[in-house]
């Protein structure tokens, strides 16, 4: 089994997780979950998206949050739709921009009200405004492992949108399994070709767990290479009105997960449940962590 | 990426999801979800324990299951603990038995009140009452992958066990990681190091989730050459007093993951998802299979 000696891990609980919330959450629990996973060292946080507020009232605070945020060492990223967005992410001091295409037009259109090829002209006026501000622009690729409207997406269709979002000057790009259904061997199938044909762009992989195997597929993704990662603290995320219906990798679990296997995350795993913990005490019902209820290993093991 | 063509599920969810309960369950409810998992085609069902009925209540009605279950073409097997279960499992027409020994001392001492050598000799009775009813024997080795007291588990002490057991004439190991500390590389280096040792010998794993690990851990399990797995419907088990803390991992999500990678189960999952919804009204509280509230894909795909 060839292992890398280290990964990075992209906290997307922030944007992904509070996304999923029914309850608007104050700005102040925002800034203090962001900030007590900067203190355990998580080098990235997707920290709010500027999103409509119409359309996700979560974030009707994406300005305070992110100027109140203070990164250190940590990358603050903000999810953007438009120019307008753009802007105010860049203005609040965003280090990093993420933008969303469809693999599949049928995706795009119930998500975005367009297609994939006008999704993609959209995302033009974001990153001329990232480029003024010297910011990288982030791609992620909804769908890259099944859509529920089209079923199998094939690789051509989600490479196409990739293609379009690198020659844009997307400096990474995300892979996303929206809804839940990728399994190890296609997430080792899109890796590699992946790896083949965009070698010089960042590969991000985001899982989420609607059917149990997104670990699994982390897994998988580390086997063929890939060495960055999306998770969610506490495993926020997915849809508040299925009870118990998983969203995001626990970031404590995948951290927890690594570290066991002697790959180095830089995050300081005990911070993190900490940290998972009290998110659980903040929205008020059970996270699906594991790690945050069972402990790092069993009591004294680590002597 | 090399998988097997096909892969063996042994459903523990009727013995090992059963024992975590705190309320008694109707002997018609646990017969109901048994025959449920039959009739999706399960090939074993672990469908009770002879334990004592002061230290286990749950399993009082053990006889009546066995007796009012027909497995057809699915193998029924009972946990034992000493020559008595045995004999009143064969009785009750149980084909093949299994039973538990730890791989350390303190984890023997703590659950079965002595120490591993003398766990080992009380099984001799058990071995030979099976020989007498022609049934198999399956050894079950606890804390294969960590230990609650003792922490890591060398190779050669879970190997000692394993070599008294199929001395003994065990037809089966199982290797368990009870408290669910294990991680892909370990799994990897324990499935190897077993199938270089006892390839005449059939290797079952048995992973749980209290920390996220066991679908990754199945996965991991799988590229090394396994091909027999413990999960329990609906992911039941773990701790009753840790709210969400998961036990096994879900048969749904299992099958789900293996059929879509094209490695066959025999298992009907929608019968499946309906068994473990069945369940889930029975024991009154959400279970942690992902695969039941999500459903196998998104509505529409299997055209």
């Amino acid at each position: 089994m060839k292992l890398p000696g280290s990964v990075k891990i992209r906290e997307v609980g922030p944007r992904d997780g509070f996304q999923s919330l029914k309850r608007l959450l104050p700005v102040a629990e925002k800034v203090e979950i962001i900030e007590a996973l900067i203190a355990a060292g998580v080098p990235e946080v997707e920290a709010t998206s500027f999103a409509s507020v119409k359309a996700l009232p979560q974030f009707q605070d994406a300005e305070q949050v992110l100027t109140r945020v203070s990164g250190k060492n940590t990358l603050l990223s903000a999810m953007v739709f438009n120019e307008k967005g753009a802007r105010r992410a860049l203005s609040a001091g965003a280090g990093r921009l993420v933008t969303v295409v469809s693999a599949t037009d049928a995706h795009s259109r119930a998500n975005m009200k367009c297609g994939i090829d006008a999704a993609l002209k959209n995302l033009d006026a974001i990153f001329q405004a990232a480029r003024q501000y010297h910011a990288p622009v982030t791609g992620a690729v909804a769908v890259a492992f099944g859509c529920p409207f089209q079923g199998d997406v094939p690789e051509t269709e989600v490479f196409r949108v990739v293609r379009a979002l690198v020659s844009k000057g997307a400096d990474a790009v995300i892979l996303a399994d929206t809804v839940g259904t990728a399994v190890p061997n296609l997430v080792e199938k899109r890796v590699n070709a992946f790896r083949e044909r965009f070698f010089e762009t960042e590969l991000i992989l985001h899982f989420h767990n609607n059917r149990g195997t997104a670990m699994a597929n982390l897994f998988a993704a580390l086997l063929s290479g890939a060495t960055v990662f999306d998770t969610a603290l506490g495993g926020l995320g997915g849809c508040p009105y299925v009870p118990r219906a998983a969203g995001n990798i626990p970031t404590e679990d995948a951290v927890y997960m690594l570290e066991e296997m002697g790959v180095e995350t830089g995050i300081d795993l005990e911070a993190l449940i900490a940290a998972a913990r009290r998110l659980e005490s903040i929205v008020g019902h059970p996270l699906p962590g594991q790690v945050m209820k069972s402990g790092p290993r069993m009591l004294g093991l680590r002597l």
